[in-house]
């Protein structure tokens, strides 16, 4: 999503410019206020579902009775279903939170890995699979994304098949997005792999952990910590995905 | 800061690679945890005492007596000067905080136009200065952090002279370090402007006026509410600031 604004060059010349949308969304839960992340609006309801799924706050689609995006702007309303106990506690760690980054009010990186064991099951990924995902991804950005406004994360199962590619201008809510779309659609993420097209933090491994997701792809590089938390998670991690190359620091390719 | 991790490439074979190191800091003051961040370790002192100021906890460098790194690893101990009053109400707007971004908490982008009033006095820089700042800048980035795997910041005065850049996986963090480094030399950011190596989003706006920065050029591009953050707040801002052309979207160039 981009907007048109006007610019003058180093000339002093105008000229009409395209940019990508910001926006913040505050998510409640039943009333309840979670969250503000600044994201480029679009799939909303998504990006709600995702951010509560891979924040440990649900597990699946049905504890949300409705998202509610018309009641009040850039705000998603969520409300449980019936009797659904939701674990607020986990948010109550973000208490102190006031950071740059998704990880901020967890007080440790311990507390994350203890909310999230490892998978007991480290799936493996053909190369082939692998090696195709990229040219899906970018066929479904839009220029302007190709062109580095916006990050762009993707689903994809374990035979190459693309199943969703999202778009937004925190490489988190991209994730965020997809996972949600998952959530929604009953897809199981467990045989799927995610693409990201950027770097990859820590915290982009940790949202994939709390979705099931066995491996990230990027096409660029992974950080230091996303390395050890995918060995610790069993995870597999593949960087520098530009076919026909690509660099595997966790995990096993077939 | 990188660290040399063992990968396999597409054909299976063993190499050694470079990753950029991501670690939690926290930061306590006065023995109060107000933040995690995820940073690459180097000038952490000068990274606590820029997001102090730029979240608006502190406004000068006596107000903080010491900083203690090394106690525990990752915790950056702020002590404060006797008889600092800090505002610690501005942090517990962030109870609700959960996001991918550092607005986190904020309950909403009025809270922070409230907290932060624009800039009084407009500045105009020279356009010579501007085309200068990026050869500067990447004459101080790591060959690493070149090829995209760390973000970069830098202050420029008007003259076009650099003051000082940093390096971070974390936009904003590399914004906190430079502004860090200012608060403690001295220098006067009202005749400053702020260079980024990557995109401008509404926070790295906001970080630079409550730094009282009055322009923010950014080698990619800025988010709609960037520019519209920018306009409201009488702070210039440059996108696409790449030799010998730039975007000019808020405030002028002389």
């Amino acid at each position: 999503m981009d907007k048109q604004v006007m610019t003058r060059n180093a000339e002093g010349q105008e000229a009409a410019d395209h940019v990508v949308v910001e926006e913040p969304l505050q998510i409640t839960v039943d009333g309840r206020p979670v969250a503000v992340t600044m994201r480029t609006p679009g799939h909303d309801e998504e990006l709600a579902l995702g951010f509560l799924r891979t924040e440990g706050v649900i597990t699946a689609a049905d504890q949300v009775r409705k998202i509610d995006l018309e009641a009040k702007d850039n705000h998603a309303l969520v409300f449980l279903a019936d009797g659904v106990e939701v674990n607020f506690s986990r948010l109550t760690r973000h208490v102190f939170g006031a950071s740059s980054c998704g990880l901020c009010g967890k007080a440790t990186i311990e507390a994350v890995r203890e909310q999230l064991p490892p998978l007991r099951d480290p799936a493996s990924f053909p190369r082939e699979a692998l090696l195709r995902a990229p040219e899906l991804m970018a066929r479904e950005q839009s220029t302007f994304a190709r062109t580095g406004g916006l990050h762009a994360a993707g689903i994809f199962g374990s035979d190459g098949t693309m199943h969703i590619v999202r778009e937004d201008i925190g490489r988190h809510n991209a994730v965020d997005k997809v996972t949600g779309w998952a959530l929604r659609s009953g897809t199981d993420l467990s045989r799927c792999f995610l693409l990201v097209s950027g770097r990859v933090s820590f915290e982009i491994m940790q949202k994939a952990l709390a979705a099931g997701i066995p491996l990230v792809a990027a096409i660029s590089a992974p950080s230091s910590l996303a390395i050890e938390f995918a060995k610790e998670s069993n995870q597999g991690l593949v960087g520098f995905l530009r076919p026909p190359g690509f660099k595997l620091y966790a995990g096993r390719i077939e």
